[in-house]
């Protein structure tokens, strides 16, 4: 798949990202899924998204990797499909957390963040932040960006 | 404002987030601020967007928060608008960085990272990551997600 956006901007892992994810409801259905959502019905009604984008988004999100269609069947209805993320899908934590700290700090609600990250093992509570090599956090004011050897 | 998006969403920091960002380009144009770009012409060069798009996205990052607008004149040009990152656009590196990280783990173009994260005194490399309240990283298997106080 290219469009403008990757042709313009071949070696941009950022670019390519948001050829699957540049959409505003398409980041809040992989939200969904990270609470255990897998239906259709469940992802509408949740969301409020029109039924045909949906449709679209789920159908990118599965072209993209991020969602594997199964089939499932609940007692006494018909086969129907679920959406669920694969490694990849679930490999996106990090930039939905991330989009949630921003969200949280600048756009607060009044409420509190709607979602906690945790250590599912201790319990402490997580945020994203920059890691050294060694996995020490740095702060983000001492934090430089520079060409790789993918920039052109 | 308010949309469909966090008219069904009120409570969610990702949601209230993708209003500003929600676009494919927009990050992109954030990417570019952080190159050191502050242009219409720079951004529409590097990005191949279409003016008019670029003039919405703009507009939107400013009314947003993320830009600020001043005044240049360039050696003897007439005066021009510049746009410049905020403290809350700045703030948006971790949200890049998790973006680009997934893209090259995931969409590879073969060439390498087209951006890399320094720590601008030492130089080590950084990456982004769940760290926990001591600054320590916890890998992302670890990482559960909870509803908080904000969750509806």
């Amino acid at each position: 798949m290219t469009t403008a956006l990757t042709d313009r901007n071949p070696r941009c892992s950022i670019a390519r990202s948001l050829e699957v994810l540049g959409d505003r409801w398409t980041l809040l259905v992989v939200r969904e899924a990270f609470w255990g959502r897998t239906r259709f019905a469940e992802f509408r009604e949740r969301l409020g998204v029109a039924p045909d984008v949906l449709t679209d988004r789920l159908t990118k999100l599965v072209d993209g990797g991020v969602f594997e269609r199964r089939a499932y069947r609940a007692e006494g209805e018909r086969e129907r499909e679920e959406y669920v993320l694969t490694g990849e899908g679930r490999a996106l934590m990090p930039v939905l957390a991330a989009l949630a700290q921003w969200g949280d700090e600048f756009r607060p609600t009044g409420f509190g963040p709607a979602a906690e990250y945790r250590d599912a093992g201790s319990g402490r509570p997580l945020r994203v932040a920059f890691v050294d090599d060694r996995g020490r956090e740095v702060a983000r004011e001492r934090v430089s960006v520079v060409r790789g050897p993918g920039a052109l």
